[in-house]
């Protein structure tokens, strides 16, 4: 069946908790629903490396009957969710998909896992990954065409939320990992405000490009989820916590949004150019102001500084894995694929003095995108070249997110366009620490342009 | 025998590489002579957790062969260290004091262990801590005086190097965790600039708070283990790498230091505060200009602020061991101490807003600082109240510490003062990144006022 982004509907858990309250439903009969959908979908999509149904059967019933006494412990109370397998569950492998984390147990739960316990949300099981979230891909199948790669590092978490198996999944992202997926697999996608969200409890490679990100099917449960992550595990410490309402922003028609097409257009093919700039004309239609980057010198040079990311972006990451990955791979040099082995080669030719200049030019750029705030509401570009590639080899490419990602400012992919039959999404970045504002222009372009359902919820 | 700042003498490895260079010594007979130190004093004394004399002296062995070929891997190769026991050394456990990680064992290097490693340093054993490096005290004895504390958290390392058994240990600082016992033992302590040498790898309860230090006997062994580090190791991710040259920078008379006072010069008794009044005569009468911070009105706000640091900088630590320690200890409620079961439950009372308000106080107390550059050469105070105090539960107060702890400005103890027959040290705060300035006033202070020995070794 064709994608169209305006019919696709996905699972929302703030519609189901009503019943909840209204003694209509159970958690735990809504945990049976996903896991029957999860037993239909999982042989052919592969979405999960871990189940571990009998603890989350337990935390369902749990969950009913707080709900039956009145008692949820938060808004996700009983809330299915997957969590991507760089982070630790207690008890759970954390195999990151790599040789070199084969035997990894988790200890104690990731901050941003704690908190969602805490909050009484079901933890369903862990989703694939890339390897170390950056090589071999998951063998994860897109749920919208089976031959079709789900993009990649957060694979299994997109797969999970399009398949229907799930409300909500984890991500993080580096360079593109929690947007890209989103995009080829036509859900939404969070990259909250760098070290927004605690991301730590778990496999690390890269700290100063990661960020925590949650995939979902809806605003609703993306908004409130991060909320509350936010709120019990906080932020990656010394960062800004998240801030804004506990509940789904207002929508916010944006008055100016500037168009970027970083080094990814040239690399995209002509009918995702043209889906985007029919939606770009829509949204002229509704009286939006598109701002394109010749329109004066600072945007002009803030184009050019994104275009050039990619100049510094991978010194920063080859620099990062030096310690722990060059010390482990030089003991077990098998454990790693020769993609990785490159990146540790590189990481140790670099010095410390062209890391420094890395992290100076990413200086820069963060000055030159603050700078333009209160000039534009929201940076608008596509999330990805095009739809998810055919052949499994390939995780999509990072030609449109490494800006964001080195910026570090809030990043949504919106499921708007149909291309080949198949998921394209478009990526909306706002400016640092103004999260909610992001969600409402967000929220806004999906009521307008595309699925009300899987705006609010 | 009464400690004199003047005649006291520690172990220098850049004097003794001179002698492996000419055939005169080996890196295995040094070590020997450090391990027939440790034989004598360690029964009394306790600063190790843990020795690898086997590996130890394999490594001292290949250090000796490769000095015998001219091809020695730094100017580190051969150099005995002990690692403070919160960081990973691999096949060695990392207890941390704490029944929570008894059986923790490093899988990989702590990336300055690797560092060090790699550079040809002998990696002798792991030295004691306080729980967790914030509670209940090491076992561990001053070696200028028994019946005293050697402070803490880094007690191990600083008690080593104080009983010449090692030239210089790793330790970290939250508070005052390297200045402190630093002071206490007589020892040279560096806490360079926040995130300047990568504290990763182990166990880390106050990410944004924590520093990577070096306890040693001479500032060119301080000097050049920290370049090294910095090289190797590099920053913590996305922080400014530790600029300087390879060897200890020259010494420069500072034409202005800015007294201060905190919140520690009302806890200090009558001998300690006139010691330290001797030494700002001694520096006057050397034409440097020492500036009271009523002098004007931004070193007297400056003043006052950091003298209310203790006010936010216990949210900002509290907040951070939320996770993992929340979870490990209600789990295992008996494995902490009523200390620790204290700050976890005060991280429990605590929003995510009081921490960001912290974090905010925190931000305008480095700004202050940050505006002081080129007025002032750099801050001095004492490092401590006094003189380590006599009996166990002890280890020293942060109360001259917190604010360069907060700043994160590149700090130094150094081994000017005696009180009571036992080492008091003299606290100099910098600014940060400027590391190699703060060493080369520093040595100047030692070569005029104290042991030119442990200055330029």
């Amino acid at each position: 069946m064709a994608y169209d982004p305006r019919t696709a509907r996905y699972l929302c858990f703030a519609d189901a908790r009503i019943a909840f309250a209204d003694n209509r439903d159970t958690p735990r009969a809504w945990l049976e629903r996903c896991l029957a959908q999860i037993a239909r979908r999982e042989p052919e999509i592969r979405a999960f490396v871990e189940l571990d149904l009998e603890a989350a059967r337990r935390a369902a019933d749990e969950s009913t009957e707080r709900w039956r006494r009145g008692q949820a412990l938060s808004s996700l109370d009983g809330m299915p969710v997957g969590i991507k397998d760089c982070f630790d569950v207690r008890r759970l492998p954390t195999r990151v998909n790599s040789a070199l984390f084969a035997d990894r147990i988790g200890e104690v739960d990731a901050a941003h896992v704690d908190a969602l316990r805490r909050g009484g949300a079901v933890l369903v099981g862990k989703t694939t990954t890339t390897e170390l979230t950056m090589a071999l891909p998951a063998p994860t199948c897109n749920p919208w065409d089976l031959t079709r790669t789900p993009g990649g590092s957060s694979s299994g978490s997109a797969a999970a939320v399009a398949a229907c198996m799930l409300p909500i999944a984890t991500g993080s992202q580096v360079r593109g990992s929690v947007i890209r997926p989103a995009s080829i697999c036509g859900v939404i996608g969070l990259k909250p405000t760098f070290g927004a969200l605690n991301r730590h409890g778990g496999v690390d490679p890269n700290p100063s490009l990661n960020h925590l990100g949650l995939l979902g099917g809806t605003l609703t449960d993306i908004w409130e989820t991060a909320h509350h992550i936010g709120q019990v595990a906080g932020p990656d410490p010394g960062c800004r916590p998240l801030t804004g309402p506990a509940s789904l922003p207002q929508p916010r028609a944006p008055a100016r949004l500037a168009r970027q097409f970083t080094c990814g257009w040239a690399k995209t093919e002509e009918p995702s150019q043209a889906a985007f700039e029919r939606l770009l004309m829509e949204l002229r239609s509704h009286g939006i102001e598109i701002v394109e980057p010749d329109a004066d010198r600072e945007l002009d040079a803030y184009e050019a500084a994104t275009t050039a990311t990619p100049e510094f972006f991978f010194d920063i990451l080859a620099w990062e894995l030096r310690w722990p990955l060059r010390p482990m791979s030089e003991r077990r040099p098998d454990a790693v694929s020769a993609g990785v082995r490159g990146y540790i080669e590189r990481a140790g030719q670099l010095t410390v003095g062209e890391y420094g200049s890395a992290l100076a030019r990413r200086d820069r750029l963060r000055a030159q995108h603050r700078a333009l705030a209160g000039r534009v509401d929201a940076f608008i570009t596509l999330a990805h070249i095009g739809p998810g590639q055919k052949g499994h080899p390939a995780v999509g490419t990072p030609w449109y997110n490494d800006a964001s990602s080195a910026i570090g400012a809030p990043t949504l992919n919106l499921p708007l366009l149909s291309v080949e039959g198949v998921p394209l999404g478009v990526q909306l970045m706002g400016f640092e620490g103004a999260d909610a504002d992001l969600v409402s222009v967000a929220r806004w372009l999906l009521e307008v342009c595309g699925s009300p359902t899987v705006g609010p919820g």
